[in-house]
């Protein structure tokens, strides 16, 4: 773990702080050598490929300064995990590059690593190294995450063809309710559904085990971060195909039909709003009893929601085979 | 390269930037897939071992605004590379995490992605992915840097040994002169000597040819970023010796001697100044013919400037054999 300087002196020994918070994250790689030296070592076993993705999380933006550190340490390290589900690999580490304002105190930092740390175990990776620097700017955290894939299995987005049907795993839309929840506070809605979704929108729960079990079967995947249709239609552009998602299929969660009810406006707000990290794919139809068996061995609900045809563009389909029209696909982008 | 979402649109077409400016700094990878991907695949060779490293520079803490952009690229790329040299890696690609202000605008981004291109050129590395996002804060760069190494030979900080030698390659202290003279502007300095430290400050020049060599060769070895001193004594701590510098033979350039004359002062000021991204090692003795011949042939000086010795921390003795007092050893981090 390297460091980098700043002519402004704010907080007492960085190097203690990584030595105390962030080596014994670090300390089951041997390769990461406690954070003590300028880069990481791993070893990449034969007949497997690397996978590597990198995403960054900024205060004001991505989370806010009140947040509890631990859940913006979770999100940041689970985002990154689930571009790996999406590419059906085995995480193995990350790298996180902390960049720390001076509000962020020393509790600060402990609850933060506490988060990492706990979701180490849960997800089975480990800290190879990184970078802290003090900045006059938001916190921010950039995470890369290194996975692995038997070479060559790795599930791109650009592998749709016409006649594969689509899928997503879990349900759709409630992390976009849950922002809105926090938005507007809704006071109406139940306490458990607001919990519930509020819960979906801050800690994203990356499809590892159902990810790994798509390999060989999904034909393209990705996970859905700015919002199904979107998302999808990264696929549909990579792929040179149409999409057509039939909103009656996209599946809601209860809590989602609580708030907004079952009806094509729910629907078409669950199927832009993003923030779901669920993955979606598509594969041949013969996968659909294969599909079927991972979705009851993980525990995790597969869905098919609509199929791929030739063309372009992806389109949200409604009750009478109408195409929906659509304020937004999802999140606009700066 | 995915991209992370913000609630403020405020530049057109963040897809159409990365698919202009930085798609194809990433085309020769085959596992990149244009950037229209969650995630980078890479194979590494059987035998070799990954090396990977992260460095994050912030605007006002590591760069100007007002510095040219192609500069700020490469400085990000290079200090990141010197982490990999150091590590007697060879280069293999990178991940970059941007975050880009409103100020940014996209002239900005296109001398940016025009500086990464001439140092992927002079570096062989290739983009591999990364993540762009808007920031109300400074301009954020975090770059992730891949290198390999043979299984088993690389370099780390904690083999020296009591009776190896310690070298530092090309000379020392330049980088910190130059931070000086743009502060202090120092008007009385020739333009060609304000001009070559000032550069050395702006641009480091990563020791990838040496580095590679030195596998096999030194005992420990890292790059010179918070200054000569500080940085040995991550060699002392990590490898639990005592190291002792001669100041007499720590190589001065001439633009620095011009500056600050040749003297014990200027001396301990280069070995505390920061910023060389030179490689600092220790090596046996018996290594020393060796180096000589890979001084020759990589055309970068290779200069003995101490010893390691049983006992703990680093010192820099005098002319007389004394120890030199030190006001600090390098920078001071938050």
């Amino acid at each position: 773990m390297t460091n980098s300087s700043s002519d402004a002196p704010r907080r007492p020994g960085e190097f203690e702080l990584i030595a105390k918070y962030f080596a014994p994250l670090a300390a089951p790689s041997p390769g990461a050598f406690g954070l003590a030296d300028d880069a990481a070592f791993l070893r990449v076993a034969q007949g497997d490929e690397l996978v590597v993705t990198v995403d960054t999380l900024i205060e004001g933006v991505h989370f806010l300064r009140d947040d509890p550190p631990e859940m913006i340490a979770a999100k940041a390290l689970r985002v990154n995990l689930s571009d790996l589900a999406a590419k059906t690999a085995a995480p193995v580490g990350y790298l996180l590059a902390l960049s720390l304002p001076q509000w962020a105190d020393e509790p600060w930092v402990a609850r933060f690593s506490r988060g990492l740390a706990e979701d180490q175990k849960r997800y089975s990776v480990i800290l190879l190294g990184g970078d802290t620097t003090a900045t006059p700017g938001p916190l921010a955290i950039s995470i890369t995450a290194l996975g692995t894939v038997p070479a060559g299995a790795g599930v791109h987005r650009s592998g749709a063809t016409p006649g594969d049907l689509v899928f997503v795993s879990g349900t759709i839309g409630d992390a976009g309710a849950g922002l809105t929840i926090l938005r507007e506070s809704q006071p109406e809605l139940p306490k458990g559904a607001r919990t519930a979704l509020v819960a979906r929108y801050r800690l994203p729960e990356p499809r590892l085990g159902l990810g790994r079990r798509l390999a060989g079967i999904a034909s393209a995947a990705l996970d859905v971060s700015d919002g199904l249709i979107a998302d999808l239609n990264h696929i549909a552009e990579a792929s040179g195909v149409r999409i057509a998602v039939d909103a009656l299929l996209i599946p809601l969660s209860s809590h989602l039909v609580e708030l907004r009810g079952d009806n094509i406006g729910a629907r078409t707000a669950a199927a832009t709003a993003g923030d779901d990290y669920e993955i979606a794919f598509t594969a041949p139809a013969k996968k659909r009893d294969s599909l079927t068996r991972i979705a009851a061995e993980t525990g995790v609900a597969i869905t098919e929601i609509g199929r791929v045809e030739r063309g372009g563009g992806t389109v949200l389909v409604g009750m009478d085979g109408q195409e929906l029209s659509l304020a937004h696909r999802g999140y606009v982008h700066f």
